[in-house]
């Protein structure tokens, strides 16, 4: 990369040719189905590019999705970003990559993940803030202790070079932010890293920042794709899709409820069509769903209450579930 | 009723007649399903009785719940209710039913009524305020004018007697209150009536608005079981089973992102099973779904897109769809 470039120009790079290399990696996983894109444009100034896949071999639906976009500040913005207002007349910039992929067999999890640069300007068109945010998280259905050690292994092995201290502290900011709180707190799966406002200091500069975007970005396809090759042919039933739409139903309640993401989109007029991607394609919604006691669905449910330090755990949870050999699904 | 008791003894005892009386009509209209009762205790105060029907013959999932809460005035409450604050150390009681009914024919429209009674105290216990709110709508997925006009007639000639500036100010509320700010201002259906912070007035007292409340929860089951009787028996496709869980799902988006009676009972610790009960019981979110221009669908999302007054109109929208005599879904 030209290093005449601003942060933002390199940034914008960056994450558009992250956005090629994962839909061509996940695409080769599919095998069957391919990405459409959608390129569009927001009136206030910016666009993106909304990459779908839907009703392939493997991704039920799934996008991963750019944005460079940018506006005037309005309250509810900053609200939503939870930071101090800029002064009036200020405007933004904000440019990031957002996925979600949900497969069809309940044995591969869905995962999202999402790694975004903001600017902040004064009515002079000063800059007066900037910060990346990011992470990537895993949602299974089904435990598999395996999967759970290997996507937050990867995870830690990016984020250790910059600092061993980060990958803990940012798995816990991950646990806590993906939870129903209307529902004790109940994690949207076992989590992974989630960091925010992480903004320049004197030992810590932009391209130090940006250096370590880049080391989460560029890992997450050794995170989740071997997941997804190893679970993706086990046979189901339609119970475990019964289970699994039920779980999306949570995943629903947390981005619709909770995700200060899918607010941020909405409030600043964002693209709604883009933004509620994330969305599940089929979801079951029960009254007072309980999995039976000491049943695999419960194993799951109990990992969602109560977090686990996945690196740290001797056995136990989520043993390997070969057992689950059964007539595939027809629904 | 004891005249002797207060205006919050009869409005107790009211809405629960008033539960027994919809769920026998409703048990009555299914013919096959029957109520399931959860009585439930919030630690803060009150409880609730919450009346669940599944898998019917008609309703595919439906609640009809009463609950009699109370609490300390908390930010997040008095935010949601929209209401200035009660002063330090104040508390709130709140009565009320809330019903929603999910049918699985497509052909017969999801309906959501809600009526309910507030008070706010001061820290020595004082009524500081004091209002009633409510209203009922329809949602359906194929469009019947015969239906609609039913549905808003039958309102309209309960708020009559009461002033007939009445109807068209809350139906004018309720287009606007249910509607999917997100998409457009798209409303979640076709409307009916909507008001709240209906306080005593020197021309209108607590006993007025106690009789307003009552014309209107009495009114219900003529407004809607009738049009259930007349489409409950309409053949459907796996298709129009399709469209109706794409509706379902703005449905959901509606009733997370932006209803304030889900995000009042969420703030005050109420029951969560209780409150999400509103929720259909399957969903479909599909990337940027469009009908077809023309299309039976696309005559839904129109009335949903413009608001038609459906007691001045001529014809044209809606007209019968007797030609939808499919073979049975067997999805």
């Amino acid at each position: 990369m030209n290093s005449n470039k601003s942060i933002k120009e390199k940034w914008i790079e960056y994450i558009h040719q992250l956005q090629d290399n994962i839909c061509a990696a996940l695409e080769s996983a599919d095998g069957a189905a391919k990405f459409v894109e959608d390129k569009w444009e927001r009136p206030e100034g910016g666009g993106g590019k909304t990459r779908v896949i839907s009703n392939g071999s493997v991704f039920e639906k799934g996008g991963v999705n750019t944005s460079v976009v940018e506006g005037k500040i309005n309250p509810a913005m900053m609200q939503a970003l939870q930071i101090p207002a800029a002064g009036e007349g200020g405007s933004w910039f904000a440019c990031g990559l957002s996925m979600v992929l949900h497969p069809a067999n309940p044995f591969v999890p869905t995962t999202h993940a999402n790694w975004r640069y903001f600017e902040l300007y004064n009515a002079a068109g000063e800059l007066m803030d900037q910060w990346f945010g990011g992470g990537a998280d895993l949602t299974p259905y089904y435990l598999f202790e395996d999967d759970a050690k290997h996507f937050h292994q990867t995870l830690k092995n990016a984020h250790d070079p910059f600092g061993v201290e980060l990958y803990p502290a940012y798995k816990k900011k991950c646990d806590t932010y993906f939870a129903n709180h209307h529902r004790q707190e109940e994690m949207r799966g076992i989590g992974g890293v989630f960091y925010d406002h992480l903004r320049p200091t004197a030992t810590k500069d932009v391209n130090w920042l940006f250096d370590f975007q880049q080391a989460n970005g560029n890992v997450f396809i050794e995170a989740y794709v071997p997941i997804v090759m190893k679970r993706k042919d086990i046979l189901f039933t339609a119970a475990n899709k019964y289970w699994q739409e039920i779980r999306r139903g949570r995943y629903v309640e947390f981005n619709l409820i909770h995700d200060r993401g899918t607010i941020f989109g909405l409030k600043t007029n964002g693209r709604t069509e883009s933004i509620l991607m994330s969305l599940p394609p089929t979801v079951r919604f029960d009254y007072n769903d309980q999995p039976e006691k000491g049943s695999e669905e419960d194993k799951l449910l109990q990992a969602c209450l109560h977090p686990v330090d996945w690196l740290n755990i001797e056995s136990g949870i989520g043993e390997e579930v070969n057992h689950w050999a059964a007539s595939v699904n027809s629904c």
